[in-house]
């Protein structure tokens, strides 16, 4: 079926990878991954090479201020690839660290950069032309280990720069926050091919302390000169530059003007200069560019594969599909093996970024694709728990912090613990949840735990003395139900009482208030019980200027910070449908299935759904609720067809981990979790046959049977032939292998309306 | 005076520095300092060489679970000479990293040790004979490099080891409480004279994150062949070993069976390898070990000579004295440059080990001696309050940790404030103190700030669901009284207000229960406000056992762990004296002045009183508020003369950084500081004449006059010639410059009874 399809897409595949190294016709699915979605636009993926959760992730630095490193404006010089990034990443940027740079000309200066042209990236891949020095770089990784290849043009001397100092979201304000700081930076010219060292940082998006990335690269060439530097000031032939608190850098000069090509070898570690270089003995011991690629495709195609689009899917349908899964893959970032801080057989994952972006969609993904993978991911949260005290929401360069609003990783353990993940201690994972339930921050509430504990805890609900007390509100009442859930499981029935009933604490926010014909919303109260009716937003000429808070009400940024308001990142039209736990009861305190219908057509049609970003990405499946999964299907058709596509700009928000991403793939198939629920709500798949090929060795396959563009109503539904009328499917049935057969047909006919998907499952 | 003196006391001081190499006749007071009292017994001093607050304290390690390494018990055997170390602490041990050990005979055997003898130390200066392979060592040190001296019998061929794997306070269990735990090593032999690596290890008293001691070692002669070793295994001639989370190290060989001797220096940073070797190169670029140990000599030279004794003190009481202001230095340890987490260009101190034992005593005497230094001091903990969020109760390895009562680092900035300490911004100062006083620390309260904050700030105590909730109260009463002291004088009178009530909270536990004829104790109450009576201390067959709980009643460590007791390490009869700011409050609690003094002569003659530990610090000195200071000097001539003398078990408890130290250099002044306070205490001086030589140029000269075995009480006073009644002087009155001469004779005669000392000064 594969090699019958890989004929019809022949063209298009051509153009997909044009230029790039031929891959081998043992990675089809490879064709369809396509970096560069994503990286125009908000979608701040990472354009360069990387494994899958791989630690290394090489790349162009373009703007100092990007996220991602990356600009697609080709009127910005590039000025470097770093060996470090996240992907899809807002709010400042993190990482960017040990920059290496191919250049020729003045070779005096330390400040090197060139306009691009004819940019390539693909599976392990990623290329460009450097116009100033007429360089051609590719680059590829291992889990580790970055591989350069710079292709010269015979005729005149080149260099390359490799710099210590350099790293992304630089400000000149001290400590300021977001801001990464400088701490310091070593290089040591080790020999004619070896030149090692570190960059110390502090800050970035998560107001992080210190990580330091080490190197160690080996050039292919000796090189027969160099400059070390130390604050831009050269020092010709000076082979230490020790770490007074200044950038460090080393520029390597080839005097061979006939030389065609350098290629480098950076291994990185965040343990040391001499673990970095390991990294390379072990990972990339030899100088075979086109290995390490083909082993990257390997590693990447022996994931993609797990999911089998039919050949009916369009060539854009499988880009959009399989970059998804590829940029679901991208992290957390495994680190095992490089964790400076403690000692652990469990594996160490870094860049969570965050969890409160992640859990919706992609870790269920991660979990449907590679089940092992997201045990091994929770393990390391639970060994972050019992070294740093907390599981982190978000974590980046070895640091917990920061903490947008639940303490979301609550439900990544309940979502192992329902699938039934095996190899996770969830008597720890329990542990680990009533931390968070029980213990509250303090003034370390930014970095991890829940902040507004103690309100939470004595009122029901967090108040107006505490930042986001809204969204926190919601999101603890439904990290309490993930607990409860697993306490349940583990037959600690107290502990299942009290977080079951604190599951139903949202109701304590919940004002009958009207806007826009809707009725209830989550609403600002202080610690005395008092609904608030305004907010202040200013003040001038001693006038205190307030705004009326109603459900469209936006306090932040405007009138105070970004993290201030009394939601993060969204209104009260998008949080108040945020009880995934409880639909039924919100759909009670709505006004009934009616009045909820008609409130959320309100919320799409007036536009107060936000698509980028992850507050409502369950919100267009609450149709499921009212027995009409087919309008769910409607709205997400639209959603989709109106926001993603293949193009560079192909993602509507950022992407944040692979969180847009995932979303859209699971949908897809037509197929969404409910993040720490045991089930997956069905929907009109958007390609006629999908077949997930499971570790447990079981496949599972979903086909829509007579889909078409007018057909695209589920009719009924068979689960291993037998009819089907429930609109979702347990995890257990699809782990357990089968066939879902799903009639598609011009209109809705009510399949779906008999019973309505579970609300407080578990609680009795 | 002092040339005179040396002369009458040249017999004692020539035992006192029996083979230690000659100091020069410039250096007078160095001969007073014995480092080994405090060495035997509780006292856990640090033996080896140190510069004043120095970062490097290279040392013997004879006993792994020793605080300072070391061991006085001679039939143990030193097992090598690690960088770095504290004095005087208790708990877990801390560092013990790098460590060097010359040896003969098993070449092929990473464990060496011999057995001791001949041990010597002065300032700067440690050496003692290994038994077992005929070699001397000798240790002096500049502020980062260790520089050791081998001297080797001439016959068998002689080896260093190297072990950048060995730690004090290992213990099997993974993830052991106040356990220093392995986090990883690595080594690299450079060349024939040059080894690198570093230590990281986490853990230890404070549970703090892992900190890397990284290390550059020169040797003055080429070693002729190594091994490397990794877990014991041994690599001859390998000469990397990456870190891979094993211990390393190096064995180097020396073939010239004629060689007498081998310097090594041993460079040590928390920056980088590199920074280690440019330590070395700064600091120590010569081979001279005479000329490091005199430099060393002449830095705390020029600390001791700033208080002359009276050449009538006798040279046990000067060696008292002055090992008393030494130990007083030795930490906290300057970091400055050394950072590793961010960059600042304020000074970096670490290890305070702990403010808790230090505030007291310690650093109102460097504030006395070296008012630079305490500034210092107090803006490396506001810097540290900028960028770890708070100030540290205690810090050790780069890391917050442990906090045993109040947020104590208050008490050094209102210290500061009163006594006009210069080149601190206070209004940060204050920042950092309302952090602490408003903040709660949550989760994270072990780390830092004030645990049961929330109770304090609402109910006015720390209830009995929080631990050491009874210090808790009392100490965060006094740190608010603090907090109010410098609000008030920075014209917060807001926050002064607020905080001044606050002060009083001490009352919030003070309970009219009766024990041992004394009315009025703290005593724990819980959040509904209602007293406890007993206390849970076990469960067996089902029965509860209770202790009822008393103010001799001490439920840790035996019915709950140490640090979950009401009171952290002492009893409610120490605990219900510390009111420091509001003595006359406390006496009319007690029941008037009668009944106060009872109850401290009650205090004292029963034996509840600890000499030991810093809660009663203040306590003997509490007979000034009732008019009585003759009483309070009584009790502490008595307190020393049983339990501090010049011998190797001369302190009566841990030193604590020099808080017992300091305590005892205080009081043979006849001073004693009220921290936070802007006076002292007048008391019988011990010595007849005392000179304090100010760095701002001026003398105070304290004149005993007719002090003798008989005339121990203070007749009469005058401050520069002028009759002073009062029994305490302000720091200013001392930091101006004059004479306080104290009329000495055989009885009390009511001098200091008119009035008494300060109660709650500032609150208006």
């Amino acid at each position: 079926m594969i090699l019958s399809h890989l004929k019809r897409c022949g063209v298009l595949l051509l153009l997909l990878t044009a230029g790039i190294p031929a891959s081998a016709q043992t990675n089809p699915y490879n064709r369809y991954v396509d970096p560069f979605i994503g990286s125009e636009g908000q979608g701040n993926v990472f354009v360069g090479p990387s494994r899958p959760y791989g630690m290394i992730k090489p790349g162009p630095d373009v703007n100092k201020a990007s996220n991602s490193g990356y600009s697609p404006d080709l009127d910005i010089p590039l000025y470097g690839f770093s060996q470090t990034h996240v992907s899809g990443t807002g709010g400042g940027p993190k990482y960017g660290n040990i920059l290496v740079m191919p250049f020729a000309g003045n070779f005096d200066r330390v400040k090197q950069e060139s306009l691009r042209a004819n940019e390539k990236a693909g599976v392990g891949y990623y290329s460009v032309q450097l116009k100033q020095y007429d360089i051609n770089a590719e680059i590829t990784s291992t889990n580790k280990v970055a591989f350069y290849r710079f292709g010269f043009k015979p005729g005149t001397r080149k260099a390359i720069k490799f710099d210590a100092g350099d790293f992304l979201g630089e400000k000149p304000v001290p400590d300021a926050r977001e801001a990464q700081q400088f701490v310091g930076s070593e290089i040591e010219v080790v020999s004619g091919t070896e030149i090692r060292g570190y960059s110390r940082i502090r800050g970035g998006w998560n107001n992080g302390s210190a990580y330091t990335v080490y190197f160690y690269a080996i050039t292919s060439k000796p090189f027969d000169s160099f400059s070390s530097y130390k604050a831009d000031k050269l020092y010709p032939g000076v082979k230490l530059q020790a770490d007074d608190g200044n950038k460090t850098g080393v520029l390597a000069y080839f005097d061979d003007t006939a030389l065609q090509q350098v290629q480098v070898k950076i291994g990185i570690s965040f343990i040391s200069e001499l673990k970095a270089r390991q990294n390379i003995e072990e990972e990339a011991p030899h100088w075979s560019f086109e290995k390490v690629l083909a082993d990257s495709r390997d590693s990447w195609e022996d994931l993609l594969k797990r999911v089998e689009l039919d050949n009916s899917a369009s060539a854009e349908q499988k880009t959009m599909f399989y970059t998804g899964l590829y940029h679901t893959m991208l992290m957390p970032v495994d680190r095992s093996g490089e964790n400076p801080l403690w000692q652990s057989a469990t594996p160490y994952y870094d860049d969570f970024y965050a969890i409160w972006d992640t859990f919706r969609s992609s870790n269920p993904l991660i979990t449907l694709i590679d089940p092992a993978r997201e045990a091994a991911i929770v393990n390391s949260l639970l060994n972050i728990y019992q070294h740093d005290g907390y599981m982190p929401d978000a974590r980046s360069g070895n640091c917990n912090g920061r903490t947008q609003g639940g303490s979301n990783a609550d439900v990544l353990i309940a979502d192992a613990y329902v699938k039934k993940l095996k190899g996770i201690n969830y008597s720890l994972g329990l542990e680990a949840m009533l931390k968070d339930a029980t213990i509250p921050p303090g003034g370390n509430e930014e970095k991890e735990g829940r902040g507004g504990l103690t309100d939470y805890n004595s009122l029901g609900y967090v108040s107006n003395r505490f930042v986001r007390a809204g969204n926190r509100t919601v999101e603890y009442a439904y990290n309490d139900y993930c607990l409860a859930v697993v306490a349940d499981g583990l037959n600690r029935k107290g502990e299942a009482r009290r977080f079951f009933k604190q599951a139903d604490n949202w109701k304590n926010l919940w004002r009958p208030v009207t806007d826009h014909g809707a009725t209830g919303f989550i609403m600002p109260k202080d610690a005395a019980g008092h609904w608030i009716d305004s907010i202040i937003c200013g003040e001038s000429n001693g006038r205190i200027t307030s705004i009326p808070y109603t459900p469209l009400a936006q306090d932040w940024p405007n009138c105070v910070c970004w993290w201030c308001g009394f939601f993060y990142e969204a209104s009260s039209w998008e949080y108040s449908f945020y009880v995934p736990h409880n639909v039924a009861a919100l759909i009670d305190a709505c006004g009934g299935p009616d009045a909820f219908r008609q409130r959320l057509d309100t919320f799409f049609a007036n536009g107060y759904y936000n698509v980028g970003n992850e507050p409502s990405f369950l919100s267009p499946n609450l149709y499921h609720w009212i027995g009409r999964p087919d309008l769910s299907s409607s709205r997400i058709k639209q959603i989709i067809s109106v926001n993603y596509n293949s193009t560079r700009a192909g993602l509507p928000g950022n992407d944040d981990s692979g969180a847009m991403s995932s979303w859209l793939a699971f949908h897809m198939l037509g197929l969404y979790p409910n993040a720490g629920q045991s089930y997956y709500l069905i929907n009109s798949p958007m390609v006629k046959q999908s077949v997930l090929h499971q570790t447990n060795g079981k496949d599972f396959k979903i086909i829509a049977k007579d889909l078409s563009d007018n057909n695209q109503f589920i009719q009924a539904a068979f689960l291993n032939g037998k009819p089907y009328s429930r609109s979702w499917i347990e995890h257990q049935d699809i782990a357990g292998g089968g066939e879902l057969v799903l009639q598609m047909g011009p209109k809705q006919t009510g399949w779906g309306a008999a019973v309505t998907p579970p609300s407080m499952a578990g609680d009795h």
